[in-house]
């Protein structure tokens, strides 16, 4: 038996998330689909976490064992001759036995991409979240700052969550800028359903001058007290790697 | 009378170009019709030239002459409310009578976008040309500055072309790297049809080692005397600017 850790990109435009859904095609039914393919048995992948409709990953990580006795390089090579072209695995490893894409995780780091222009620009409309009024950075960063270290983030997830406890680490939330573009990246041990997502919108809605910096803080202590966290779109959201 | 002069973006994956084909829809299609629904009377629009099959544009320019007495606000984001996503126009602006879209210019911008990494990355694969292959930039930046200047472009064109002379001038041909991205900058004064992508397939085709920097210099002066350009792949190509 061999367990085989598989780094895996995709374009998340076109499937229903990376978890087999009744309403459409995802992103772990393909990849099970090529796998089958190539060796012609079933395995089944075991992923770091989930992501949802729309949402794009540059690492996401997840692992299968095998009985088959493959050269490593064919769980990529092999693998992406079956896949459709918004999907690929980008790195195949031999791992120990007891890893485990999501018992082994230490931590996450994710990318939310806002694009800033005041008319609409096709070219960036799936990977970004255009904002076309002005932001205010300072802020924005004053703001991502109250975020870092351990805070119980219940404001900051969905209705469907099913996790137990709300407490969350994040190490850091940075905002980089990249001409018309702006990176949130948010690294951290674990995180809720949508709850990037629901941060980035609660920022941009400071950056819009909509609520003070101040609101994050009261969410993560007193989450009753303001106004419940945006969502900010799926399409401009990227897991871009899985620490372990 | 009033004559309109719109600079308009696409992402150029789905259609069949800029100009009207029998096989599929058109940027111009979708503009017209765009326009048609707004004003509810058909406009013709007259473009700086053509894009093929799956190239973009960020500054595709053209003009339409209207009776109607809109603001020049609409013509931007009134067009914009009927374009498909896919599409946008970014400026919208009153010009002289005589200002035309194909005979006022002056020259374009084309931007050719490569993607330099071994393995297969889908959130690129629609932008980009992606190169598996080490390249070597400095044979290329070399070669690259034999373009510069006036000369006989007939082998970078495809054999469909129209055009009465081959002769035309560039002005600056650069490479930009930005991370896994290599951008070829080729500014000029007119091009033929397929001409910023046949200089690009034999840039990489130089980069990759399988010809001589000198090529270039030979296929301007004795196009006859060196295989031909190879024709690199639409979805790298972005019409990124013209000039007036």
């Amino acid at each position: 038996m061999m367990r085989i850790k598989l780094t895996v990109a995709y374009d998340g435009t076109d499937f229903v998330g990376w978890q087999y859904q009744p309403n459409g095609v995802s992103v772990q039914q393909r990849l099970e689909e090529a796998i089958a393919q190539l060796t012609g048995s079933v395995h089944a992948v075991h992923s770091s976490g989930r992501t949802d409709a729309g949402v794009h990953a540059r690492g996401m990580v997840c692992h299968l064992t095998t009985e088959l006795m493959l050269p490593v390089k064919a769980w990529r090579e092999g693998v992406n001759r079956f896949l459709p072209e918004a999907i690929a695995v980008r790195r195949a490893e031999v791992v120990e036995d007891d890893f485990h894409a999501r018992f082994s995780a230490q931590g996450k780091f994710y990318r939310y991409t806002i694009l800033r222009d005041s008319v609409r620009s096709p070219l960036e409309r799936r990977i970004s979240w255009q904002i076309k009024q002005p932001l205010d950075l300072a802020a924005m960063r004053k703001a991502a700052e109250s975020f870092v270290g351990d805070h119980d983030f219940a404001a900051f997830r969905t209705s469907g969550c099913a996790a137990e406890t709300t407490v969350r680490n994040m190490t850091s939330v940075s905002l980089v800028e990249d001409g018309d573009l702006l990176y949130i990246d948010v690294r951290g041990g674990g995180f809720l359903r949508n709850m990037v997502r629901m941060m980035v919108g609660t920022l941009v809605d400071i950056g819009r001058g909509k609520r003070p910096p101040e609101d994050i803080a009261r969410m993560l202590s007193a989450p009753g007290s303001v106004p419940p966290a945006l969502t900010a779109p799926a399409q401009g959201l990227c897991l871009m790697d899985v620490v372990y």
